[in-house]
């Protein structure tokens, strides 16, 4: 996929394969160097938007785009054929989805819809067929049904997918989010999983109160001026009627002697705690993790993403010397990486934080950085140690085994309900209708949908034949779920469960039944299959929730190693680390360092390179894009 | 124990016998009736405070005191004795603790100390006999070792309990409480049990804003009258420096057009959300739970019984009929009821409200009251059933089968960190010192201590027996703790582990191992008895685990339903239900209604008795005590 844009082009084709290196841990990678100071990432850094913005920018060579109209007109041809034959909605889907994902590519590529005026038509007509393929009446939900296009608003088709999913809604306090069942099973699965790891390492959970004290936050010097500017203040106790009438007030006479901050992080109480808990070495290591929700007044807010409340964890961490805390923040940064790996499929570059990026009052802040299908990056979890500086802030010693008197060290790190909103913009298409969940987080690994009609022998015998399958599912710790909602058609079931993501469906009628097989269709596309239902067949549904997630994660890690390159605004540089040079890139280009690669950066892959900036020699190597 | 109190007495007598009818839910249970308007029980109730207050006011009669002071002679006797013989302190426990309690009750009839000098020296000493015991030097937070007996002050007492066992500690904001390691996996265990229950009631988890515009509140009348008195209100939404140079102030550029309201509860929010979600009799019914910290501005706060801010689970749901969601209502209450009876052998009174003590804005409250042990209730959990009410406010309609429009009714049921208060004041004794924990929400169900000493053939041998009985526990699924710390003595351990109330122990030193036995010691006393390490090993531990859980249950119950009478502040009486007599009761004798009993009322065990303060025709069995 050469392009010819002189030098910038071949710039961003080196930092993409760079980046394929970083991806897949190529530890002894060596990043072509040279001309670097060439490479303007100004101008690179500034393509790093959503495609849709930048799709007319970027002239492209005939031959690839007369290979993309051939292939839609293929598809079409297959579609058209099996319309005719009155083929099951799931044979078209697949092509369905193939023909959006290629007419998107041609728009990505040329920046105009594929054929205007049909496209128009034809968009709601898919989804019409897909309902219609459905047969049902009323659709629940079916206001929710218009999903952006992802190339036209990538913000909201964000939005759309995560509201027809019923992951989340809006709230009516501004900036809050309302986390729906099916969102929260999917955070609660995550939860599990995360609080079993972090016991693990030897971490408790404890329960600190949701106001901090307005001297607490001016206490660490660089922690105040990054947490108290924006922040819920409570300043009443007490609400009591207008006297001009005008509804309820807040008290006068219920004013709080000192204002109190909704916690947007709780270092500082922990802290307070830790001084009051901690004094010999004995009480060191000190693991402390807490669940709670956090506020942090955003201006601008997208649910999951960035929102005034969310939930978490964050744990918080004392030692008694700077290496053991250095190798815990480290510690924590890798379980945070396993676990989005194990449970959503998530591919991410584990980095440290330039100064610039740092956790107000951290010494040194890890991150995973997830790549969105948009080219920008998702900040997904962050590890920071903060050497003394609470300890020093919160007055906090402890005594040596040689009875010397010696400040702890410390760490925090957290991940919040923000990897929601990372799962959705990794497994989600550009079809807009399909969502994955991998199965690992699905509140529903499997539904059974019995088709049956009215009352009697097949009816029951089917039912009989579910029972059964659910059983031998269920022994095996699967999550299943048996859809016999008799108002609607199997299809609007279908329909449903898919926008929903569930991995896996298996359809029995009353020839399944009595031939002793189910019929599974996979989330993820391709041929239905009989199952048959013997002593293997748990296992086999097991297997296949496991293809179903190595598939996703190898989407995932394909795309953020290659992908499509019209979306990838990674960029890996060699770079000269300096505040006011990172912040004049991200004045012009909205683009950011997000991460110094760990394992670029132990390798000391920057070594007798300059910065692509200033020319001096490189200290970093630096990962640049915008990020949400 | 008769006692010459005449006619109140009587009816005190009397009421504890129907008090007992209650405990063992014996519905046919026929109430003395008769002369009830002379039960006066202003009189009655004004004593059903802690023992502590109304020591002094009891005559009693002689040969009672003589029994008690023969008793503790007797048991002095044995106490010498066993020291004589060095006797080891898990064997002295028991009959110090007997003595205790002994003295207690004498002073409990008389309003004095038994033999004051000597009892002035001797409660020191017998704590520094258990401590010698464990022969530990330096006991990590000894300084927390200070529990007040619970008849000198029965509130410092449970504030030291839960100080020693490290449950909770205080925190730099006012009436808010920090749940430490201790306490939270306590809470975490109950959570988890309580989470699979409600789901199994087909209710799914969400999250809903912590935040409630203040408009929301005023929308249920009588909800704005419970809940906007004393609420945190969030007036500003940035801190900025004080202009006069006094650090950070709100700023007044940063104030919110509406204030916000920290949830006190959640109807409000999760009605207007409702509203969304429901349109057909299709979406019902709609069962939703979320677990949040929720803030109620209190001025008396208490730990885990009265706080600021704390945990808790609220469900919520909607449903077409008033029958339906009675039944919903009517369920989870059951559910409550055994959740504590499995998880905190905890027994308690199923009942309903009386209109004073009903939820704002519910049309019945249902409600799980136990018993403390200083007479006190303590309501546990409830269950109301909303009527129309939050629908008709948030004007939630549903299309019928027939295609009517109507409101719909609804539930909401909740239980909190509360109940942790409960288990306290539920298996906690005289002694102080002594706290017991179901083995269902014990952190750790069993402590293992090795007793080795130094390094050598003989420790390898403990080592390596103890790693096979942890490996065995942990197959079974007990959750067993190891403790190897170096530097302190087995005597010091079992000390901290006692008061953290662990409820089993088990010790192996170098002959046990060779012997192939551990050394089992019960936290509820008796004698220590060797488990031999086989195929039935895990088995054994399991069936004591229950063994434990069976007792606490048992003294529990017992304690309700006969116990201590002269702690016992539980009233069950005719009663003609009118609000302004409850309030003038209240206001002499500071008891209320806690419940009508569900199963005396169900069966109107009221019928054909006399109110016995109104002499009207009576409509509930009430039962009336003093209430945290």
């Amino acid at each position: 996929m050469a392009r010819s844009r002189g030098s910038t082009a071949q710039a961003a084709t080196m930092t993409m394969l760079a980046l394929l290196a970083v991806a897949r841990r190529a530890s002894s990678f060596a990043l072509m160097g040279g001309s670097a100071r060439q490479m303007q990432i100004r101008g690179a850094v500034a393509r790093a938007r959503p495609a849709a913005l930048c799709m007319s920018s970027t002239p492209v060579q005939d031959g690839q785009l007369q290979a993309i109209k051939d292939q839609i007109a293929a598809v079409g041809d297959r579609i058209r054929s099996l319309k005719a034959e009155s083929a099951d909605k799931s044979m078209l889907q697949p092509e369905v989805e193939a023909l959006l994902s290629l007419k998107a590519q041609y728009q990505t590529l040329t920046g105009e819809p594929f054929d205007p005026p049909k496209a128009g038509a034809k968009k709601p007509q898919a989804k019409q067929q897909q309902q219609k393929g459905g047969k049902q009446g009323q659709v629940k939900g079916q206001e929710s049904d218009k999903i952006t296009p992802r190339n036209q608003d990538y913000s909201q088709w964000y939005l759309d997918v995560i509201s027809a999913a019923e992951l989340v809604d809006s709230s009516p306090v501004k900036g809050c989010m309302v986390i729906r069942p099916w969102g929260m099973a999917v955070w609660d699965a995550l939860r599990n999983d995360l609080d079993a790891r972090i016991k693990d390492k030897g971490v408790s959970n404890a329960y600190f109160p949701l106001f901090i004290p307005r001297s607490f936050l001016s206490k660490e010097a660089e922690h105040v001026e990054g947490f108290a500017k924006e922040c819920a203040v409570v300043t009443h106790h007490r609400l009591c009627a207008d006297p001009n009438g005008g509804g309820l007030v807040p008290d006068p006479e219920a004013k709080l002697e000192e204002p109190l901050v909704v916690r947007p992080t709780s270092e500082t109480i922990i802290w307070h705690m830790f001084g009051k808990w901690i004094s010999s070495h004995r009480d060191l290591p000190m693991k402390i993790n807490q669940w709670a929700n956090v506020v942090r007044w955003e201006m601008r807010t997208r649910p999951f993403l960035r929102s005034a409340e969310f939930l978490w964890q964050e744990g918080h961490t004392a030692h008694a010397t700077r290496e053991d805390a250095l190798k815990c923040a480290r510690e924590m940064l890798d379980m945070y990486a396993d676990s989005v790996k194990d449970m959503l499929a998530l591919p991410v570059v584990k980095g440290t934080k330039s100064p610039m990026e740092r956790f107000a009052g951290a010494e040194e802040t890890f991150t995973i950085e997830g790549m969105m299908q948009n080219g920008w990056a998702l900040q997904s979890g962050t590890s920071h140690f903060l050497g003394q500086n609470f300890a020093r802030a919160f007055d906090v010693y402890f005594q040596t085994k040689n009875e010397d008197r010696e400040l702890v060290w410390a760490t925090s790190w957290g991940v919040s309900t923000r990897l929601m909103g990372a799962l959705v913009m990794t497994h989600s298409d550009d079809a807009g209708l399909r969502q994955q969940l991998p199965p690992a987080v699905a509140p529903h690994q499997v539904v059974i949908v019995p088709i049956t009609k009215g009352q009697g022998e097949d009816t029951d015998l089917v039912n009989s034949f579910v029972d059964t399958a659910v059983a031998q599912l269920k022994a095996q710790g699967i999550r299943v779920k048996v859809d016999d909602r008799d108002h609607l058609r199997p299809g609007a079931k279908y329909f449903e469960w898919e926008r929903k993501g569930v991995p896996l469906r298996l359809e029995v009628g009353a020839r399944d039944a009595k031939g002793k097989v189910l019929t599974l269709a996979r989330r993820t596309g391709g041929d239905k299959t009989p199952i048959p239902l013997d002593d293997s067949f748990a296992e086999a549904i097991q297997q296949e929730l496991q293809g179903v997630h190595e598939l996703l994660w190898k989407e995932g890690e394909d795309h953020m190693a290659s992908g499509d390159k019209d979306r990838t605004g990674f960029y890996l540089v060699p770079w000269c680390c300096d505040a006011s040079r990172e912040k004049e890139i991200q004045e012009d280009s909205k683009a950011t360092i997000r991460c110094y690669p760990l394992d670029l950066n132990e390798a000391k892959a920057y070594e007798g390179k300059t910065c692509f900036y200033s020319g001096e020699p490189a200290t970093h190597m630096a990962l640049f894009a915008r990020a949400f």
